[in-house]
């Protein structure tokens, strides 16, 4: 029995490109380093959640937002850390991929410019995470696919959250915005098509000689 | 009628010097800077749960724990930012009280010293910050005073989580352990006593002229 995942069509159009099927295969073998790379990127989604606690903390809405979608995260973390356990993981620190420092360079300086790219990244981020979720799904063994099947679900209205935050807490133009998330999306496909000698959960394409 | 909230007789004799009257009489009266300090003070304690997953990744059991105690502490967060935005309290960026920094300085450098005064200095915290909700919550409208009452019941086990890990996670022994606690105590009594020109959540004892 196959476990059926489909990307969710609002993530699939969403996303500049997709994951490369040879990112896929490699996953799929390469499963302990995956969940310890996904484990860290769940705890760096709730720092980079409370970060705008931090940054922004007279924006109400926003901050409120953002603390639920850290203890969200938070639990996700402890989940993959307990799937680990069960697997006989060890934890250990592994250098992060190029992917979210390389985003994050792209964030400009000045308000509200800045905050309007964070939650884009975020949003691109989020979304990118989903759609791994849900192509990885299937080729996984069975309960840790149904695992990723469940983060899918709970997951897959973040990337919607940060881009209304996007509209509504930057003061920006609807047409400024758009052009805004296009570039963005350009930079992260251009990060999940090339050629990447890492493997991480949001490596590019594998350049394994 | 008055809420009778007590001090939970472990938090009670855990301490080295009560909550001055003074301090209680004041918080009353400044309760929308007590509101924003507490309310950070729910956002530190998140962030220095956080700590510990950062610093000490490989730690499974102290890791989980730590992770679901920041969720806690961030669910309270948004509880009090609620309260807030009811009473119509905006948020505004305040200085933390001299409380945290201080206790903060005596952490030694080395490992297992640093990590076990870590551990001590946030029991410590949790079980000063117990006290003062169940000292305060009777003082207070009746609404906010359950609110305090509720707090205290959710997190009156956390300082005994934190003296669990020192014993646990530092290997070292336990006379030593009680004696450096000791210590920790005294310097935390000092803060909460002596005179202290701000006031806070854990500022000391109230020095108005």
């Amino acid at each position: 029995m196959t476990l059926k995942v489909q990307v969710p069509e609002n993530i699939a159009s969403f996303l500049e490109a997709q994951t490369p099927e040879a990112w896929l295969d490699l996953a799929a073998r390469r499963l302990p380093e995956m969940l310890l790379d996904h484990a860290n990127c769940e705890l760096k989604a709730a720092s980079t959640a409370l970060g705008f606690l931090y940054r922004y903390p007279n924006r109400t809405v926003l901050v409120q937002r953002m603390s639920r979608l850290a203890r969200e995260e938070l639990r996700h973390f402890e989940q993959v850390r307990s799937i680990m356990d069960e697997m006989g993981i060890e934890f250990e620190r592994i250098k992060a991929s190029r992917y979210a420092g390389q985003l994050r360079n792209a964030v400009r300086k000045e308000e509200p410019e800045k905050l309007l790219d964070l939650l884009l990244i975020s949003a691109i981020i989020e979304a990118r995470s989903c759609e791994r979720f849900a192509k990885i799904a299937p080729r996984l063994p069975m309960k840790l696919g149904q695992f990723y099947a469940g983060l899918l679900a709970s997951e897959a209205r973040h990337f919607e959250h940060y881009i209304l935050f996007a509209r509504t807490e930057c003061g920006v133009d609807q047409s400024a915005l758009e052009s805004r998330l296009q570039e963005l999306k350009v930079i992260e496909a251009a990060l999940i098509s090339r050629p990447d000698t890492e493997f991480r959960f949001h490596s590019g394409c594998p350049n394994e000689s």
